[in-house]
């Protein structure tokens, strides 16, 4: 059974994130046995993706056209610019309806260590973009070690060519008890204070 | 971006058992992100499986042959037929290392309610495989209701055709501590006792 068609397809579906040998063969065994149809659509949705979907042109986020939906929109603010970590954080924004500008992915944070530098998360590309028409950089990185540090490279270097550059606020989330709120986050809420 | 092809990848990666629309888009950046090439590999192998793969002509498993690895094996006791409930009961006693003989996999537990009835788990055709050669018919289903049910449907009518029938022994797991064994384990324990 070892090199059975079985067997390999249980070790390719090994390349998706989280899934171990049993997930995937739990995953083999559900579309051979009930969905053959959806399977088989799975994996030409994929190959179609696969060689269609590259990055904007202008955003650097995934899209199958050159210029991404949100890119090309003529009723969304060009003078106000997102820049975010990933895909999932413009889903995440655009989820909650408040965002009306225009986004930058920079996928991935500075991580020296990995290799990745201001060419990987493409600074040169929105130094460009940020000189042009616009008024504001929302700087949108997560509140991690890793998401700090890039924020605060892309803020000096953009501040240098005399950008407007902002940060989003952090304090405590909409719903948290005081009680349960970690100290740095009840640093960052009492130092951002607003008058009311 | 409601019908783009990212938006179609994420529906169809949800085809597959325990992915939600959360799981489905961390797959589908995971791999237009860092391995493309696993994804193509991915679709090729399960458009090939989908179209190859059948059940084995006689012990019902998945196969991409007419008769399966272990069916065609020459080393393997033709006249003891285990029973068992699914491919990955197959593949735990193989794993096991204590059986030599052959399977027979009916693919599911008798269910009424949901339409599977003697002829979708294949009761005429363990009846015709038992009556070829085989000695023994151990019936290895789970211990569920379903799997008691099933068993015990396909054990009066192997013996109803003469055929030397056994149920795998239910007892204490080895390593288990006898103070958190559940009470039914105890009572077949108990009433499974051997002298030593």
């Amino acid at each position: 059974m070892s090199h059975s068609l079985i067997d390999q397809l249980t070790e390719a579906f090994r390349c998706l994130p989280g899934i171990g040998t049993k997930s995937a063969q739990r995953m083999v065994w559900h579309l051979l046995e009930r969905d053959r149809q959806g399977g088989t659509k799975l994996a030409n949705t994929m190959i179609e993706a696969m060689q269609k979907i590259d990055h904007c042109r202008q955003c650097h986020n995934f899209s199958e056209e050159e210029t991404c939906a949100i890119c090309s929109s003529a009723s969304r603010d060009d003078a106000l610019l997102c820049v975010v970590e990933s895909p999932a954080d413009v889903l995440a924004i655009e989820h909650s309806g408040s965002f009306r500008g225009k986004y930058f992915v920079t996928m991935g944070n500075l991580s020296p260590i990995d290799g990745i530098g201001p060419e990987e998360i493409g600074a040169e590309a929105l130094l460009i973009r940020s000189s042009q028409q616009v008024d504001e950089v929302i700087l949108a990185m997560s509140s991690t070690v890793e998401g700090e540090a890039t924020a605060h490279y892309l803020g000096e270097l953009l501040k240098a060519r005399n950008v407007v550059v902002t940060r989003i606020a952090h304090g405590i989330p909409i719903g948290g008890e005081l009680e349960f709120v970690d100290g740095g986050t009840l640093t960052h809420a009492l130092q951002g204070r607003k008058a009311i």
